[in-house]
């Protein structure tokens, strides 16, 4: 592929330069330079091949960075990075580690903000423009978002609040006609009828929130998208531009199953089959068969998802299953999880399935709503733990010092599948409180002693019965601690005690207590921050006791591009320094 | 005053035992009700007088709790308490101490939730809904939910995923034109437009989200409601009966100052004037002058509150002198939070003020929006404190355990006015990260030693130099850590060090080494929950070393009715205590 113009674009003015009847050949460029790197490395598929023709109607008619472009979730934002400078990182496989998946100043003057989790951008615009004004700033700000992100509670308080402002702001909403999975939420039954109408039907959800509108068919057609845009320029008020795209154009196995096609792994251009597949157990496969199982015999069962029910295992096959027992309220966490306080209240056993990260939008609800309540909500956290953690915009670790401290609430810790198992069960029955439950993520252990099924207050379970020193090895680091433990006793010659805490949420302080007649070191490790974690709890009771409390765990800051093993090693994470470090005390 | 009507209700059985057309005659002894209990004790006002007649029509057409209401935010129930067995703390003086402010099923089995913060009614009622569907349950549910309550984020995913339910649903939406000052956002221009159309304009935001929906003007006339009630019982979709009702309905000053009677304290009913006056200085004056006097000479400062101006001493007068460096985004946390991200990023200087109970509703836009992106964000806290809590739907000593765990943050807890000023200003003018500002709450204090002005990396003050023992005492609780020094250096005969930390997240490793040499004991006080608060990192740091750390502060529960003395006393916050404590290790 020779990219005869992408290899000219070293920024914003020289697509300007490009005649405007050629734009569709730089497009075709921007497909397959998208071909290239996702082909080899994976990424957000459907949401760049639909963003093509925008993105570059954007750049010819706007000036960045004077003008403001806030994209949102920033997942779609292949092209943009290519229109400014960074062209290379999607045509030359040598560079592919020069950008992330999201916008990021750090990348790019272009890029506004670090974003990665979805319905910010309409807020973050309206600051940008009010700061704007206040400073004498110039400039159109431009907020770009997907119809899915609009359900967001964020996005819609950010359009309403943009409703009664008085200045420059242009919404650009990116109506694919589809979220992750399918839009869930009555607004998009009024975006349907707006793209029926071609944007002239009465009821207008944008129209009834104070802001002006206008309606662009043609999404993937750079000229109406340019004419468009050249006429709200400069506006000097707020407007939404509707704009109707096709996720996935251009490769027609993504334009029909667009669920699938959202991400995809690195896969065969000629058949669309992924280059490695994985079909071994995983907690997803466990969840979902587990769920499926026990509705043969409980009807009052409900999952909730918040718009990804694919990362929790939940397939298009296993929610048809589920029928009325399953819910997905699109992007909309808060709802989710109100909404499960609601269903608990009602005598039904709700659980709200998502990532670590997502659910730090659910701090109040989880307060307010479930805790405050005393509602039997199961809140499924997938994704807390450094296995697997992505950039810093996805950042699970923070999931113990975030909920642990929330009153009422029981946070437990499985260190196998089989504990996974009875923890889950006894969260889904009990009636009593809410149980955030942090699913294993350093893949699927089995029981190494005997699962013990009381959870009825906080009861810790010894392991192995050694002196001297004490590991409380939690959730996902327990076969780290069995690790330390087995490696202790080898050096020191003295059986190390191991301990499966299984609570993040109070002490056992009964076993607490017991450890101080034979211990002089308490060693603990929890996959996550420290600050407000599981181990400075254990400090904390210990403090004025006799004996050497050391807290392992991470760092409150916002890791980035985590390479596991670095991060443990870098953290004293290993048993040899571990020993290293109670050996010099 | 006799309560002919209101005398013989226990329950909304009796209720239905009036007939309609003398139903008047109890909304008017209701009327008396809840000024024999508002002008003795306080309370909201404006919204309950406005809720009178909604609420015996609710209870006369529908059937508690079989039919399950949920009032939102709960502060206009004091009528729904009266008509469901709990007139007497309306009536009788001696009974005042029966009800909470907030419905609370520990109260009553027709308050279905324990509610303080607005915007959860309509997706706690799908929650109820769907609960019911799963379970083969019977009933209405009906969300009672004010205009101003509809711009929040939670609120308006409700109604979004709402407006795609197949079941029976009913969104009571009380219209009565105001919030808790003014209402703020696009929408309230659309309920304009149908109030003034009587509910027939063209554009609809309650349709746009798939709701159906009729309108009712006469929200004060009890046959018009039943009529209306009446017709939408037991149907068979999600439905919104849009009410106009006039907020303060029966007591003229109300009806024309809204904001000034959303809530009163005790005053004479003749002449509308509070029975108690406090005119000295407080922290809401100190910060309105401050930031007014700093706008003179810096334009680039916006305050951002959203929708309790007046709780952060913000008058009409205060923001009308603020012009456009003032921004009120309604209730609508997440986007005021992201807005402040924005005018951050365009060069302005934000502070978002709010009491601390509601800023967990932006723990994701904190984290995600701001300090990723290292805005530089001032949020104001106030109320973050044991001193003035109230009940266990605004619990403000949850906020150290909240905030300062997240990455990127600096929480500053001043210990003075002086501090406290010195603070907001380095806060307001740095441009490198978001602080916490933790606005003191014991009173106007002034700084007994020489406020440091050093903010730059966390660095703690040493105020008084002792050996054996260090008191660690922050924020709000160094007075009570300079009277602990004092006590304890009496006893003992030796003195005690004293340390003002001045901050909440990081720790001051270089005095905490220092205090290794000669001190034997470390004391941490604060005001806040212990779980995840400042004195559980100290420990945690102190863990290997061989000093004892004694950690002071609250309990990991929902405190409600709190008496600060006897907290303090259970809590053992008290010199004798601490120092009983000490002596015994």
């Amino acid at each position: 592929m020779e990219y005869k113009y992408l290899n000219s674009i070293n920024g914003p003015e020289d697509v300007k330069k490009i005649p405007e009847d050629k734009l569709p050949e730089l497009a075709s460029e921007i497909r397959e330079a998208l071909f290239n790197r996702l082909t080899k490395k994976g990424g957000h598929f459907g949401p760049n091949f639909g963003m093509v023709e925008m993105t570059i109607a954007l750049h010819y008619v706007f000036e960045s960075p004077k003008d403001r472009f806030v994209f949102d979730v920033a997942h779609q934002t292949y092209p943009h990075k290519m229109l400014t400078g960074r062209a290379k990182a999607y045509i030359d496989d040598a560079h592919f580690g020069d950008v992330g998946g999201f916008t990021n100043p750090a990348e790019s003057e272009h890029d506004m903000f670090y974003i990665g989790h979805t319905s910010t951008s309409v807020s973050l615009a309206t600051g940008l423009a009010h700061g704007r004004d206040v400073t004498g700033g110039k400039g159109n700000v431009v907020a770009i978002i997907g119809d899915g992100s609009l359900s967001g509670g964020e996005a819609l308080e950010g359009l309403d609040y943009a409703g009664e402002m008085k200045t420059n702001l242009i919404i650009v909403v990116n109506d694919n006609e589809q979220s992750i999975a399918e839009n869930h939420g009555g607004l998009y039954k009024n975006l349907a009828e707006l793209r029926k109408s071609g944007g002239a039907c009465e009821n207008n959800l944008f129209r009834s929130m104070g802001l002006d509108y206008r309606y662009v068919e043609e999404g993937n057609d750079v000229s109406s998208l340019i004419k468009a845009f050249k006429e709200v320029k400069d506006i000097d008020h707020p407007i939404v531009v509707h704009v109707h795209t096709q996720k996935g154009k251009g490769y027609p196995r993504a334009e029909e199953n667009r669920e699938s096609w959202h991400w995809s792994p690195p896969f065969n251009r000629e058949t669309g089959e992924p280059l490695f597949k994985w079909d071994g157990e995983s907690y997803n496969s466990i969840f979902a068969e587990h769920i499926l199982e026990k509705l043969k015999s409980d009807s009052s069962i409900v999952v909730v998802t918040a718009a990804v029910p694919g990362a929790v295992g939940l397939s298009q096959d296993v929610r048809s299953k589920m029928g009325n027992n399953y819910v997905d309220v699109g992007i909309a966490e808060e709802q989710a999880t109100a909404m499960c306080s609601g269903i608990a209240k009602a005598g039904g056993k709700p659980i709200f399935a998502t990532n670590a990260t997502f659910a730090q939008r659910v701090y109040d609800q989880m307060t307010q709503d479930v805790s405050l309540n005393k509602s039997a909500v199961t809140l499924h956290l997938s994704s807390s733990s450094v296995f697997g953690m992505g950039d810093a915009t996805h950042i699970g670790i923070s999931a113990i010092g975030m909920f642990s401290n929330i009153p009422g609430l029981v946070y437990m810790s499985p260190t196998s599948k089989e504990e996974y198992l009875a923890m889950l069960d006894y969260s889904i029955d009990q009636n009593d409180h809410p149980v955030v439950l942090a699913v294993p993520c350093d893949g699927v252990n089995h029981a190494a002693y005997p699962v013990c099924t009381d959870f009825d207050g906080v009861k810790y379970q010894i392991c192995e019965k050694g002196e001297d020193v004490a590991i409380l090895a939690l959730g996902d680091f327990f076969n780290l601690g069995r690790a330390v433990a087995e490696y202790i006793g080898e050096k020191s010659g003295k059986k190390v005690t191991l301990i499966n805490p299984r609570f993040a949420t109070g002490l056992d302080e009964k076993t607490l207590d017991s450890l101080l007649s034979n211990h002089k070191t308490i060693v603990t490790l929890e996959d996550g921050i420290l600050d407000g974690g599981f181990g400075q709890k254990v400090a904390s009771y210990y403090g004025d006791k006799d004996v050497k409390v050391f807290n392992y765990g991470f760092e409150r800051k916002f890791y980035d591009g985590v390479i596991v093993n670095e991060v443990m090693e870098e953290r004293r994470l290993t048993p040899e320094l571990i020993y290293e470090d109670i050996k010099s005390k």
